[in-house]
C-alpha cells in the first residue's frame, strides 16, 4: 500500500484542482436552467473515469443521464464491486447565507466549502481518485468495478430504479459501495448498520360543504379541525410509542450487543441538544437517544393546516383540515403494511359525521447491513488503516430508498461508508468537507481494494 | 294604529326609494378608501333622523362617527327607549358571486338584494321610518327616544364602549331595542332569549429552534405538531362536552319550560343539514340540535398551522405549531375565567420539552334576556299585531358583545327583535331582506310605541 499512498500524496494538489473544477459546475438537478450544466458535469465525470483507467459511457434517461464506468480487468471469475454516487447537487439558495460563493470552492482552516463538497461530488470523486491510484500504480484491481453516477438523486432518483432494472446484467455485482453519509464524529470512521424507512401520508378531514360561522353552527356540527387533532393525537401513546394497533408486529428487536455498542459511542449530547435548540429532548420510554433515532420507529407531524391562520380572531368553523404525517420505519417494517394499519386505525376512530381520507405520498423500506463477510471485513480494515482507528457502527435515522432497491434488484449487499464530517450542511448553505477526510477517504477506498487481494 | 299603518302603506314607495339610496353608499368600515363614504352615510342617516322629527348630531370618535338621534318630547317623567343599529357594512367581496351588484339594490321576487339589506341598514332604517310614521301621524310618542347608529360594528365596535361611557347620561334609558338578528323562520317573528359569549385563543407550541429533518431527528425530539394535536384533542371529551376542568362550573342549567319551548319550535332539520353539507351532524350528548347551538357552550378549532403544507412529502420536523381555538359561552360563564382554566389545563398537560403559550385574542360575555316587564310585553304584542302570530323565543349561537355592554353601562334591559329572514347572507354575497319583513318591521316597531301608551 505504501506505493499507492505515495501516489495519492504526490498527486494531491492535482486532485484538489480537479475537485474544484467539478464543484464549480452548478449541476442543480432541480432547476431546468441548469440542464446544460448537467450535461457538462456528466461529460466531466465520464472523462475523469476514463482518466482513472476505466471505460465510461453516458447513458441517457428520461431525465438527466447516468454516467457508467466499467473496469472488467479482473476477469469473469473475480468478484465485482459497484460504486454508486451522484453528480447532481441541491440548490444553493439562500445564497446570501454563504460565507464564500456556493460554486466557488474555498478552503478555510483545512476545510473546503462548496455546494456538493460532501453531498456528493467530494465523495464520488474520492472513489474515482482511489481507482486511479490503484490502476496507475499496481496497474490492476483484484475485483471488477462498475461505477454508477446518477444526476437525479436530489430530485428523488425518478429514473434510477428503471435504469438499474434495465441494465441489471451489466450492473451485476457482489457488493455495492456507497459513500453518501457522514462519519459519527470527526476522526471516527463509520460504517452504517441500518437506515430507517419511511411511510409518509396526507390525511384529509372534510366536514361541512364550506366554512361556517363558528357561532351559528359551533356545537351542532362536527369540526374537522378538532377531528384531525383527535386522529393525530391517537397515533402516539404518552410513552412516545406509536399507538396504531399492529404497528410493532414487524419491528425487529436488536440484539444486546448492538445496543451496547450504540450506548458505548462517544455521543455529544450537549452538542446535539444545543443544535436542536428545544427546551428539552424526549422520546420513546426505555430507549437511549441514539436508539430512538436509529433502531426505533416513530411518528411525526410534518405539516398541519385548517381554517383561518392569519392575524386576529376569525370565527370560522372550517370545512376541512389536513395533516402530513410520516412514520420512520425499522427492519422489518413495510411502508405498505403500515399504510394498511393506519387506514384501519383511522377508519376505526374517525366519527361518521366527517369524511376522512388517507393518501400515501411516499414510502421507503428500512435497511439493515450484513455485518460480516469478505467485503464488510475489507471495508472495516481499510477504514482502520486510513484513519488509524477501527470504524464504529452507526445507524441513520433518515432514509435512502435506493439502498434497498440496489440490494434487492442486484441481490448484493450494500456497504455504506461515509466520509462527510458531522454537520456538513449537506442541504444547507456553507456545505463543507475537511481536506483530511477527502484525503483519508481516497486512501481508505484504495486500501479497500488492497484488502480484497487474495 | 290604523292611521299609522295607512301612513306607512301610503309612503312605502318613498321608503323603498330612500332605503335604496342608503344601500347605494358603500359604507365599508374596514376599508380606508371608503372613509369618504362613511362620512356621507353618517350625514345621510342624520338627515333621515331629522326628517323623521328627531334632533340629530354627528359625534366624532377616533374612528368613524356615531349618529345620535334624540326626541325628548315625552318629558322627563316618561320612560326612554334607546334604539341601536349600525350604518357600516361588511366588504362585498367576492364581487363575482353577486347576482346583482352589491351596491345597486335590486328587487327579485319580493326580496331586496344589496350589501346591508339586512345587516344592518335595512333594519336600522325601518326603526327610523317607524318613528317618522308615529311622529307624522300622532305627532308624539309615549316615550322619549334616543337613536344610536354607529359606523364600526363590522370592525368590532372599537370606539362604541368608550362612547357609551362618555355619553352615559345622554344615553340614559329604560330599555335598549336592537334589530340586528334574524327571525326563526320566514313569517315567524322572534325575540331573542340569549346570546352565547366568546372566548377566543391562539395557542403556540415552540419546540426546536428551527425546522429539523424528520429522519435525522424524529423520535428523539418532541414534535410541536404532535403536541398541538394532543393539546387540542384534550379540550373535548368523546361525548362532545368540553374537557377542561372547571369549565362547566358557571354554566346555567336552563329551566324545563325553556327547553320544552326550544323543542317545540318548527325547526327545519332537513334544511339545516342540507345547508351544512356534512356527512352528518353531532354534538354534546343529551341535548337537541338547537340546544347545542343556543344554550350549551362548545369548543371549536378555528385554525391550525404547522410545518410544511404544500404539495408533496417534505420530511420536516416543524419547529412550531399554532392553533386558533375558541369557546362559545353561555350564562353565567366569563371569558376571563375560561382563559384562566384553559391556561391551567394546558400547563398541566403540555410536555416540558416544548414551550406553550396561550394568548387571548377576543372575549365577549354571554347574555340572557329578561323575558318579562313592560317593554318585553309591548314588543311581544307589537310583533303579534304586525305578523299575525305571536313571536317565538329563540337563542343565538353567535355573540354580540355590545349587548352586554349596553345592559351593564346603561343598566337597562336589552330587547333583541330581528327582522332579517333566515339565511340572509349577512356577511356573504347576495345579502337580502324580504320587502314583507321590511314593511312588517316598520309596522311592528310603530306598534311597539303604540303599546307603550298608557
Amino acid at each position: 500500500m505504501a506505493e499507492v499512498n505515495r501516489y495519492i500524496d504526490g498527486e494531491m494538489t492535482r486532485f484538489h484542482d480537479e475537485l474544484f473544477e467539478f464543484l464549480r459546475i452548478p449541476s442543480v438537478s432541480a432547476r431546468s436552467e441548469h440542464s446544460g450544466d448537467m450535461e457538462k458535469t456528466a461529460a466531466w465525470v465520464a472523462d475523469q473515469i476514463r482518466g482513472a483507467g476505466l471505460e465510461a459511457s453516458i447513458i441517457e434517461t428520461p431525465g438527466h443521464p447516468v454516467v457508467l464506468g466499467e473496469w472488467r480487468g479482473a476477469g469473469p471469475e473475480a468478484a465485482t464491486i459497484l460504486v454508486y454516487g451522484h453528480y447532481d447537487v441541491q440548490p444553493a439558495e439562500p445564497l446570501e447565507l454563504w460565507e464564500s460563493p456556493a460554486f466557488e470552492p474555498t478552503v478555510r482552516e483545512g476545510s473546503l466549502f462548496a455546494r456538493g463538497a460532501s453531498d456528493n461530488k467530494g465523495q464520488i470523486f474520492l472513489h474515482i481518485k482511489a481507482l486511479e491510484a490503484r490502476l496507475k500504480t499496481a496497474g490492476t484491481l483484484p475485483v471488477n468495478v462498475v461505477v454508477v453516477a446518477e444526476g437525479e438523486e436530489e430530485i428523488g432518483s425518478p429514473n434510477l430504479v428503471p435504469f438499474v432494472k434495465e441494465y441489471r446484467d451489466r450492473l451485476a455485482c457482489d457488493a455495492v459501495v456507497i459513500s453518501d453519509s457522514s462519519m459519527f464524529a470527526q476522526g471516527i470512521p463509520s460504517l452504517l448498520f441500518s437506515l430507517r424507512g419511511l411511510a409518509y401520508f396526507e390525511i384529509h378531514v372534510q366536514g361541512p360543504g364550506g366554512d361556517l360561522h363558528s357561532g351559528s353552527y359551533g356545537g351542532a356540527v362536527v369540526n374537522p379541525g378538532n377531528t384531525l387533532a383527535h386522529i393525530v393525537n391517537s397515533l402516539k401513546n404518552s410513552d412516545g410509542s406509536v399507538a396504531i394497533p399492529g404497528f410493532y408486529d414487524d419491528v425487529m428487536e436488536w440484539d444486546e450487543k448492538t445496543r451496547d455498542a450504540i450506548r458505548a459511542l462517544p455521543f455529544d449530547l450537549a452538542g446535539f441538544t444545543d443544535e436542536v435548540g428545544a427546551p428539552g429532548l424526549n422520546g420513546e420510554t426505555g430507549f437511549s437517544l441514539l436508539e430512538r433515532l436509529w433502531i426505533r420507529p416513530t411518528c411525526d407531524v410534518n405539516g398541519m393546516l385548517s381554517g383561518y391562520t392569519g392575524e386576529g380572531a376569525k370565527t370560522v368553523l372550517p370545512a376541512h383540515a389536513m395533516a402530513k404525517v410520516s412514520f420512520r420505519l425499522v427492519p422489518n417494517q413495510d411502508p405498505v403494511r403500515v399504510g394498511e394499519l393506519l387506514r384501519a386505525h383511522v377508519a376505526e376512530i374517525a366519527p361518521p359525521e366527517v369524511e376522512v381520507t388517507v393518501e400515501e405520498l411516499h414510502g421507503g423500506r428500512p435497511w439493515k447491513a450484513e455485518l460480516e463477510g469478505r467485503f464488510f471485513e475489507a471495508a472495516r480494515r481499510a477504514l482502520e488503516a486510513a484513519f488509524g482507528r477501527p470504524p464504529v457502527l452507526t445507524g441513520e435515522g433518515g432514509s435512502i430508498p435506493i439502498v434497498v432497491d440496489f440490494q434487492e434488484i442486484l441481490e448484493a449487499p450494500v456497504l455504506l461508508m461515509g466520509f462527510a464530517p458531522p454537520g456538513a450542511n449537506m442541504h444547507a448553505p456553507n456545505e463543507w468537507i475537511t481536506l483530511e477526510n477527502f484525503e483519508k477517504g481516497i486512501k481508505a477506498v484504495a486500501e479497500f481494494y488492497g484488502q480484497l487481494e487474495d
